[in-house]
C-alpha cells in the first residue's frame, strides 16, 4: 500500500511536469531547466545571457531557493521577468512550483524561459518539471571529480557547462578526468567550457542556446 | 494515515540514530558529522586532519557518496580505518548506514569518528545520524550568500569552517556578510577560517577538535 502511495504521487507530478511543458511549447517558449551544486555560477551566467540575447530572444527567470530573494533582487536589473520561488526546506523545485510561477509570467512575451533550480546535486535531477531542455553546471572550484560521484546529474543534460574556468589554472583542474568520466554517462552532451568573469567562451553558450530557441 | 506512515519513518530513524550515539559514547568514540556542499574540501580537510591529531587521538572515517570509492581511496594511506558508504541516489547519509559502518570498525581504537556525509546543503541537515557534533564547511568560491541560502544546515552547526580562504582575496569574499548573515542564525558556534591547501588557519580547527575529544 505504501508503493501504491509513493507511485501516485511521482506519477501526479509527471503528469504536472507535461502539463507545463504542453503549455510553454503552445506559447512558443523553450524552457530551460539549470541545476548545479550551490555556488556553481548559475545567477551569474543567467546576467551575463540574458542580455546578451536581446533583442531577439527574450527571457524570463523562475529562481529557486530555500530562502532570501537574493537571487532574484541580482537578475531584478535586467529588463527580464523575474519570480522568486522560495521552496522553505524543499531540496528541489516541484512542478507544481513551476506551474504557480508561470502565472505571473505573460508568456506570449517570452522566449525563453530559465528555470534556476535550488542548488543541488543530488534531488533536482529526480524531477521533470516540464523543461524542454537541462544545462548542468559544473565549477572547476568543486573539482574534477564531481562528474563521477553524480552521475545522474550529467545523464538527462542537454549541455553541460564547465564554470569559473579563471581559476582551472591555479587550481590544476583536470579537463581529461571530466571528459574521461562523462563520456561514460553521457557522451551526446556538448561540454563548453566558460568563464563569466572573464567573458572567454560565453559566446558557443549564447550561440548553443539561440540554436535551441530557434529549432 | 498518510501522516501515521511517514511519522513512524522518522521516528524509526531518530531512534536509530540515538543507539549509534549511545554505542560510540559507551566506546568513548566521539562522532563529528561533517556536512556542505559539494567540493567544499572535506575530504582533502580530513586529509590533513587525521594525522595532525595523531599519535593521542586515533581516526576512523565513515565517507559517504551516491558512486565510486574515490575518496576512500583519497583516506586509504593515512592510516586510519575508512568504510565507503555508497547511497546510490540517495541524497544523505541515514543512521541505518552508520549503524552498518560502525560494524567495519574496531570502535575501541578509536577515539574520534568523522562522517563525511553526501556533498549537499539541504537534505543531510534534516537527518540525526548519531553524531555528538556538526561541523558545517562552506568553501569561498561558493560565494558569501549560502549562509542565508541554506540557514538549516548552518542552525545546528558546532563549529562552522570558511574554507578554501587562499582564494578569497583573488575572489573578492565578503566575511562580513557571512558574520552578519551568521548572527542571525547560529551565534555560538565558531567560524574557523582555513586554507587545506596552505595550512593557514588550520591549527585552530585542530586545537578545537582535540578539545572535543578531551571533554
Amino acid at each position: 500500500m505504501r508503493i501504491d502511495v509513493v507511485k501516485s504521487v511521482l506519477e501526479a507530478s509527471d503528469t504536472l511536469a507535461q502539463e507545463n511543458r504542453d503549455r510553454l511549447t503552445a506559447a512558443g517558449v523553450l524552457a530551460i531547466n539549470i541545476m548545479s551544486a550551490p555556488g556553481s555560477g548559475k545567477t551569474t551566467l543567467l546576467q551575463k545571457t540574458i542580455p546578451a540575447l536581446l533583442p531577439g530572444c527574450r527571457s524570463a527567470v523562475l529562481v529557486g531557493d530555500l530562502q532570501t530573494t537574493r537571487d532574484a533582487e541580482r537578475l531584478g536589473d535586467l529588463g527580464a521577468p523575474v519570480v522568486q520561488i522560495n521552496t522553505g526546506k524543499g531540496c528541489h523545485l516541484s512542478p507544481a512550483e513551476i506551474a504557480e510561477g508561470i502565472k505571473h509570467l505573460d508568456l506570449d512575451a517570452i522566449d525563453v524561459l530559465f528555470i534556476e533550480n535550488v542548488g543541488n546535486m543530488v534531488c533536482p535531477a529526480a524531477f521533470d518539471l516540464g523543461e524542454h531542455a537541462r544545462v548542468i553546471l559544473l565549477s572547476t572550484p568543486e573539482g574534477d571529480d564531481k562528474v563521477a560521484k553524480y552521475p545522474t546529474l550529467f545523464q538527462g543534460a542537454a549541455a553541460i557547462l564547465l564554470t569559473k574556468t579563471d581559476l582551472a589554472e591555479l587550481l590544476e583542474y583536470d579537463r581529461d578526468q571530466v571528459r574521461q568520466d562523462l563520456s561514460q554517462i553521457n557522451s551526446v552532451a556538448p561540454l563548453m567550457e566558460l568563464s563569466s568573469k572573464t567573458g572567454e567562451g560565453v559566446d558557443a553558450w549564447f550561440a548553443w542556446l539561440r540554436e535551441q530557441v530557434t529549432r
